[in-house]
This record gives structure tokens, sequence and C-alpha cells, in this order.
């Protein structure tokens, strides 16, 4: 019906498409900055060189309803999408409070949210009613297999439960987190975090692999790229390298 | 040492038997509210029925620090233990900024917050170091099992890698959320949620139990009661009923 169209992540899935090809980017860019205003500045910089801006909304200091705002401006300036990394992981009806109330009123600005199927699908099905009367398109990335490790998540019947949910729901969900291809349905992006050239972790849990790593082998669509830019000293050289390395790849895996 | 002292959970796990015993509940209020003003006022109401306090800061629509210490000293004027239901669910570097910082900075206002160990063991080692140089105990609860339809924690083994954490991290992991007695040692404490009278569910895959199956045949320590209070016409008399059933049951148990 007409309402359901409107919240519909389809054309996310499409806009992806189309910013990859005209800006040639696959980089997403993880701003785990505590600083609102420094994420405005650093997207204005760096836009032309990402496809999606990734952050957390709640490590932010100095958020208002405002410079979120001057924020999605600037995504549709620079054409990339904003995704606000969530990781939504509670019973329906607290999630559909946490995704349109509160300080945050994350559904009113971010295109994408990260959502863990871990409560069960009504999780999805609680969020997808939740945008139905939001007059942008809306959608998704279920958190299939993260990077940190020890994760529980690093089962087969996990990640059979989260594919299963993506199926059911593909008007909402338009793809994984992972760290690997879950499918052969192209329509699913899937979305690699724990990008790095050099590093092999940090202190708390994290490991890292190269984008030919993450592209090549695990079949990554979207590199998730975070403290190897922003604890760059020139951030926008850093990112620069990593969309071309990123796209270099890309490129070459479809020319085979 | 000194400065592990000063985070330990231990003087928390202290506070709530002592609560118990004083104040005769085992009752936790989850005040699903989006005023904050609104949980004000009625904590001070239930203040004397309750243990615990369970809130979601982020779907406060009025949230501020000023009326968050307000709550705080409420808590204590009534000596409950306040509950930040956040189901923190990411890797420890992400973890640590939302747990101190942003507009929350939760870590300066909850004596106990809620974690999904979904992403490893080393999202609650990144927890327990971010309350260091908080002058106050803190501790966590970790969700071993949700009331949600279809949940993926549903399994033996997904129980058995929080179960292990918790006795790794005893010093800063309280208990559990969980829906059966997982572990023999008293010192865990077992929160039950989705209790109510009646009800046997909502439309968005949330199941209920009674205070006596979830005590007696759940053995839970605290009931987590929400909308079945906040929903009714007299908030203040309902509580009382849960205190009441939820003790009595608790009264009967011990006593057999």
């Amino acid at each position: 019906g007409i309402i359901e169209m409107k919240s519909s992540s389809i054309p996310i899935r499409q806009r992806f498409q189309t910013i990859r090809e005209e800006k040639k980017t696959n980089l997403c860019l993880c701003a785990d900055l505590t600083s609102l205003d420094e994420i405005i500045e650093l997207s204005k910089q760096v836009g032309p060189n990402i496809c999606m801006l990734k952050i957390h909304c709640d490590i932010l200091n100095d958020f208002s309803m405002e410079k979120i705002q001057q924020l999605k401006n600037i995504s549709r300036t620079f054409n990339f999408l904003l995704l606000e990394d969530r990781k939504f992981a509670d019973i329906g009806n607290t999630v559909q409070l946490q995704y349109t109330k509160g300080l945050f009123q994350i559904a009113t600005w971010a295109d994408l949210v990260t959502v863990h199927v871990l409560p069960g699908e009504g999780i999805v099905q609680a969020l997808e009613q939740s945008v139905q009367s939001i007059d942008e398109p809306r959608g998704c990335l279920l958190i299939a297999q993260m990077s940190s490790k020890g994760a529980l998540t690093n089962n087969e019947d996990y990640v059979k439960g989260v594919i299963k949910c993506t199926e059911k729901y593909s008007d909402y969900v338009i793809g994984f987190i992972s760290q690997s291809r879950l499918t052969t349905d192209n329509k699913f992006i899937h979305c690699t975090p724990g990008i790095h050239l050099n590093n092999t972790g940090d202190q708390l849990g994290q490991q890292y692999v190269t984008p030919r790593q993450a592209i090549d082998g695990r079949g990554a669509d979207i590199l998730i790229v975070g403290r190897a830019i922003t604890d760059s000293i020139n951030r926008i050289k850093t990112c620069e390298e990593y969309q071309q390395e990123g796209y270099n790849v890309y490129e070459q895996l479809r020319n085979i």
C-alpha cells in the first residue's frame, strides 16, 4: 500500500548503488567522535569520499536536533547515507520508543540504523512499524557477525536466524553488518567493520582486517573504517586512501 | 587495590539484600515512560514499595543531568537502586564512550546497567574499566535470556557464555536478567522481566508470567514489572499489590 511504500528501504538500496558508481566509493566512515561539531566539519571535508557516515548519537557531548539536521543536510549535499549505529537490542515496545522518542528522535534523521536480532524478529517488525509515518525512505542493517573477540554471534544458528529475518523483512532490512558473505542474493548489502590497513586489533577485543581481505576474502560491499581514519594525522588523505583501495579492489573483482 | 574497590559492585549486592529485608520488597518498577518529570513524580509515590527503578534514558523527551540527579537523590532518600536498561551491545571501545560520555553520562548516575554479552566478554571488561574513576559502587546485570518471542538468546551455548562471563567478572557483574535460575551461587541476583498478574503478552512479541511463576517456578530474586503498573488506573495501589504478592511468594519459599 501507499503507507508501506513511504518507509520502504528500497530507495536506499538504489541510492547506495548510484552512490557507489557515481562517487566511486564503498567507504563508510565510522566517526566515533564525541563532538557533533567535529563530525559536521569532518563530513564536509570527506563527504565526496564516502558512501555512508556511521555515528553514535549517544556519545556526542553536543548533540542537538539543530546540529543533527545540519549533518543530515550535509549528507544530502554530498550524497552519502547517514547510519546511526544504535545496535537496537530490546523488545519491540521499547525499541519503538528508542527509535522515535527521547532527545535523539533517531527515526527523523537516520537513513539507516543497526539492529541486533537477538530479542527475536519482533524487534525488526516493531522498528519497521515505527517508520510508517516517516515521509522518507528508512532501512536497517542487521548485525549478523561482530568483529570483536569471542562474540557470541559467531555460531551458525545465530547467523541463520539473522538471515531468515533479513529475508522476511526485506522491505525494511537493507543488509547486514557481517564478517563474511551471508547470502548470494545481491539485494542485501554486506557492510564489514573492523577495517584497518595496518593494525591488527586494540586492547579491548577489536580485531582488524585489511580492505582487500574484507572485499575479496569476505565479500564486503561496504567497508566501515573508523579509528584508521579518525586517529590518523591527515584524516582527509587517509580517507582518500581507503576510498581508492576499497574501490580498486571492488573494480578488480567485478572485472574478473 | 583501592582503585578497584571504588567501583566494585559488592556494596550493591549488599544493598539489595538490605533493601529486600528492610523494605520487604523484591519489586523493580520498569518505568518505560517518556517523561522524566513523570518518572520523578511516580518514584516519589512508589519509592517505599520498590527495591529498584528501571528506566531507559534515551526515550525521555525531557532528559537533563539536573533532572536525573533529582531522580538519583530520590533513589537515595527512598533507598532503591537505579537501573539504566541500556542493553549495551557494542565493542569495548564504543560502550566505554556510551557509558561515560554524551548527553546521558550514564556512569555518573546509574547504580546498575544492563549488558548483552553478545559482542564477547570484552564488553564487560570495558564497562568495568570505565567506572574505575567513579567514586560510588557500580555494577551491571547481564542479559542471559529475554522474554520476547523467538529470542536468539534462548539456546544453551548462549546462556553458558553469559554465565561464564558473570563468574569471571563477579566484582562488577551483580547478576542476570533471566527467565530461569542459572546458577546455584546465591551471590548472583536473578531479575525477571515480563511479569504481569493478568495478561499473557502484547502485540510485539512480549510474553508475560505471573509473580508466582517467576519466583517459584523460575527462581527470580527481583520481579521487573512495567506496563502492569504504569498502564494501571491506580499505579500506587497496583505497585503495592505487586510488592505484596512478590514478597509473600518469596517469604513462603524461604520458610519451606
